[in-house]
C-alpha cells in the first residue's frame, strides 16, 4: 500500500480487446490479459451478450439437488477438450479453491482405499497454487508463505526445473531431463506417506516464469504410477491454450489424476473453477449415504449459472474460431520479434516463451547470469516505466514477463515487445547517469 | 452422488422472484433463497442491468496497481454501513477465501506486533466458516472436517451455546448467558498463543440453526478485548439484513476487529467477498516494501467489476426501498404464522426465528427432547416431501429450515409455512401407517 504513494492506482473506466482506459481517458495494453484471465479481449461482445442473457433469465440456484443448463453442458464439454480418461467434474468458484478441492479428493481417496498412511503432498520448490492455507501449504514461494509457515502443512519438497540456470549444466532443447531425480529421490524416501504431486504443467509462474520441457511432465506421470501417488495438475494458469495447446499436459501426452482449471476458463470474465477427475476417482467416493463416503466441499456459488454461460460461451468461440490454430501462428510471431529484439542485450539473460507467455530474465551480467539484488526492484522499476509508456507487462523479481489476450494482433505484438524494449533500455540508460 | 439414483436432480431453466421453474415447468419456492444468498428474488431486473451494463463496459481488470469505480465505490458503502470502527476493505472473491483472509491478517499482525506465540484460534463446537483446509480447521462440524483431521490447524475449541438444550437449564430470554464459561475458560487457559476468536454472529447455521442472543456476543467481545485476542465475526451468511438489523453484530452493538462478508453481498448473483477491518490492523502492515509487512493474499477475481457492480446495485436497493423496514415487518409476520401453525405438534420441539430465518427442531418426544436417530434421515425425507409440493426447504439433521428472498409477501409466507407443515405431517403419518 505504502508504494501507491508514489504510484497511486490507476482508476479504470472502460476496456475494449486489448486495452483498457483511465479516467483520464490513457490507453493501456493489457499485455498480461489482466493476470491470466483474459483470452478474447475486454468486453467481448459474445461473452457479454451471454451473461447479460443468463442473468435476466436466472442468476443463480442453490447447487444441491438442482442443477441447470449452462453447469451440465459445461461439465460435458469439459470431459470432451481435456485429456481422454478424465470423465467427472467437480465445480467451484475459484482456482485456491480448485486446488484445496484436488488436494482434499487425493487424500480422502487414499484414506477409504485403505492407506492411512497417505497424508502428506510433495509440490516444486517456488511453485505457486494458490493463497488459502491449504493451496499455500503447497506453494513454494517464500515471499507468499514464509510468515505463515506455522500455520501450514508439512509439505515434501522437490527441486523444480530450473533450465536457465541448470545445475547439471544442459539445455531444455535436449536434455534428458536429469533433474527429475530431485522428485525421485523424494518419492523413493516418502512415497508411502505421499498422497499427491501437485505441479503446475511446464511453466512455474510465480517462480518467475520458469519454463521446462514436456518431458518433465512426462516422467512424473510416470514416477506417480510407479509410486502409487495421484498427480494433480494445476493448468489454472496454463490451461486454455496459453501454452499454445489447449492444455499443457498435451505436450507431454499424460491424463493427470486431477486436473485444475480455472483463470481463463470464464474467458477472464468472472470466477469459476473445476477439478476434472478419474472414473476411478469417482467410484471410491459412491456409495450409500450412510458409509459417509462422500465427498463434501461446497461454495455458495458452486457452478454459478452466468459463469457457466461465460464459460460455455469461451469454449465455443475456441472451436467455431479455431484459436489454437490462431495462436500457434501469433505465439510464433512473438518468439520471431522478441528473439530479434532482445538478441544480444547485455541486460537480458534470456528471452524464453512457450505459446503465448513471454519472459525476460533480467541479469546484471550476461556472461555470469548474476541476479539483481532483489532490493535494486529492477523489475517493477521498468514496469512503472512501461506503465508511463501505456503498456501493462508485469514484474517478478528480475523477470519480466507478458502474456496477452489471444485477440491480439501481429502489429500490436510487435509494438509490445518494441516498448518493452524501450522500457528496458530507458531503465538502464537512467541507471547509468544516476551513478 | 448416490442419492441422485432415487431423487435425480432437479434442472432449473428459469426463475423470477422467489419462484425456480424446473425443466417441465414445475414452479418451486426457493424458501433458502438458493442457500442465503439470494435477497431481493431471483433474475431481479435492476441488478440483472447492472450486470449486463458493467459486462459490457469493462469486465473485469487486474486488482494490482489498477482499481475501478465500482470496487471504490463499494468499498466506500461498505465502510459506511458496517459498524463504527471498521475502515478498511480487502477484497476476495468467495466466503472461505474471506475467512482465511482474516485468520491469515490477525496471524500476520501478531507475528509483527512481535508476540510470536499467537499462532492458534478459538472457535466453537459446531462452528462452519467455509470448507478450504484453514476454514475448516475452525471449523467444529464432524460432517466436513472429521476425515479431514490430520491436514487440519491444531484449534482450541470451547462448547457453544446451545439454547434449545441448555447445559445450564435458562431461557435464551432472560439468561445472563453463563454458558460465555467455556469461552473464558479456553481463554484463560489458552490466550497468550490465540491470536483470534472467529465466530458465527447469533446464529450457528450449519450447527442446525442454532441461536443465541446478543449479549452472548457481547460478551464475547468482552473477553476478547480483555484477553488480548482479535474477534473475527463470520457474518457470511447472517449478514445484509438476514438476522433483521443490516448486520447481526449491530444488535450486540460491537465492533468486532474483522469482518467477513459474501453472500448475500451481490445479492444472490455472483461471488465476492470482502473483510472489512479497522485502521489499527492496517497500520501495522503499512511500511517500506523493503520491511516485507504487506499482506499478501491475491485471487484472480479480487474485486471483479461485475460483482461490484452487483452489490453496489443491492445496496441502493436496500436503501432506496428501506428494506431494513420491510424485514421487520415480514419476520413479524413469519413469527406470528409460524409460532401459531408449529405450536404444540408432538414432533416438533422448537420453532426459532432471527430475523428472516426460521428453524423447525424435530424430536422423537417433545418433553424428552430427544432426537431422532440420525441414519432415519427425518429432515432429508421432509425435505423431499415439501420438494414434491413446489416448496424448497433444507434440513439439517433433525432440523428443517427457511429463510426466504425478502421480497417475499405476507401471503407467500403463510403458504410456505402451511405448506412445510403439510410436510411434516405427511412424514410423520406416512411413518406410523408403515410401522
Amino acid at each position: 500500500m505504502k508504494d501507491y504513494e508514489d504510484l497511486p492506482p490507476i482508476v479504470i473506466k472502460s476496456a475494449k480487446g486489448i486495452y483498457l482506459y483511465d479516467e483520464n481517458g490513457k490507453q493501456y495494453v493489457d499485455a498480461v490479459s489482466s493476470w491470466w484471465v483474459n483470452l478474447f479481449g475486454h468486453s467481448n461482445e459474445r461473452i457479454s451478450t451471454a451473461i447479460a442473457e443468463q442473468a435476466f433469465q436466472m442468476e443463480h440456484v442453490i447447487f444441491a439437488n438442482f442443477t441447470h443448463e449452462p453447469a451440465i453442458l459445461l461439465a460435458e464439454k469439459l470431459v470432451e477438450i481435456t485429456p481422454a480418461g478424465l470423465s467427472k467434474v467437480f465445480f467451484a468458484d475459484n482456482g485456491s479453491a480448485a486446488v484445496e478441492v484436488a488436494l482434499k479428493m487425493s487424500f480422502q481417496y487414499h484414506q477409504q482405499k485403505n492407506k492411512p498412511k497417505k497424508k502428506r503432498f510433495l509440490a516444486l520448490t517456488d511453485a505457486y497454487h494458490g493463497e488459502t492455507l491449504g493451496a499455500l501449504s503447497v506453494g513454494g514461494v517464500g515471499l507468499y508463505n514464509e510468515i505463515f509457515q506455522p500455520l501450514l502443512l508439512d509439505t515434501v519438497r522437490a527441486h523444480g526445473p530450473d533450465c536457465y540456470r541448470c545445475p547439471f549444466n544442459q539445455s531444455p532443447n535436449s536434455c534428458e531431463t536429469p533433474c527429475i531425480s530431485f522428485i525421485e529421490e523424494a518419492l523413493k524416501k516418502h512415497h508411502e506417506e505421499i498422497t499427491a504431486i501437485i505441479i503446475e504443467p511446464l511453466i512455474q509462474a510465480a517462480a518467475g516464469m520458469k519454463m521446462y520441457p514436456p518431458l518433465y511432465l512426462k516422467k512424473v506421470k510416470e514416477l506417480c504410477i510407479s509410486y502409487d501417488v495421484h498427480l494433480i495438475a494445476d493448468e489454472i494458469a496454463v490451461g486454455f491454450g496459453r501454452t499454445g495447446t489447449m492444455f499443457a499436459c498435451e505436450q507431454a501426452e499424460i491424463t493427470p489424476d486431477f486436473m485444475c482449471l480455472s483463470k481463463g476458463l470464464t474467458g477472464g470474465y468472472l470466477p469459476l473453477s473445476a477439478v476434472v477427475t478419474t472414473e476411478e476417482i469417482y467410484d471410491a467416493f459412491y456409495d450409500d449415504y450412510k458409509s459417509m463416503k462422500a465427498f463434501l466441499h461446497s461454495h455458495s456459488y458452486t457452478g454459478n449459472p452466468i459463469a457457466c454461460r461465460a464459460a460455455l460461451e469461451v469454449l465455443r468461440i475456441f472451436e467455431e474460431e479455431n484459436y489454437i490454430k490462431k495462436i500457434e501462428r501469433k505465439s510464433e510471431s512473438m518468439k520471431r520479434i522478441a528473439t530479434n529484439v532482445f538478441r544480444g542485450h547485455p541486460h537480458i539473460g534470456e528471452y524464453r516463451q512457450i505459446g503465448m507467455v513471454g519472459a525476460l530474465e533480467l541479469v546484471l551480467d550476461n556472461e555470469t547470469r548474476e541476479s539483481f539484488p532483489s532490493e535494486d526492484r529492477v523489475g517493477y522499476k521498468i514496469f512503472q516505466i512501461a506503465l508511463d509508456k501505456g503498456l501493462l507487462i508485469r514484474p517478478l523479481g528480475n523477470v519480466l514477463y507478458f502474456m496477452p489476450p489471444y485477440v491480439i494482433t501481429e502489429a500490436e505484438i510487435e509494438k509490445m515487445i518494441m516498448t518493452t524494449n524501450e522500457a528496458i533500455n530507458e531503465y538502464f540508460q537512467c541507471t547509468k547517469v544516476v551513478k
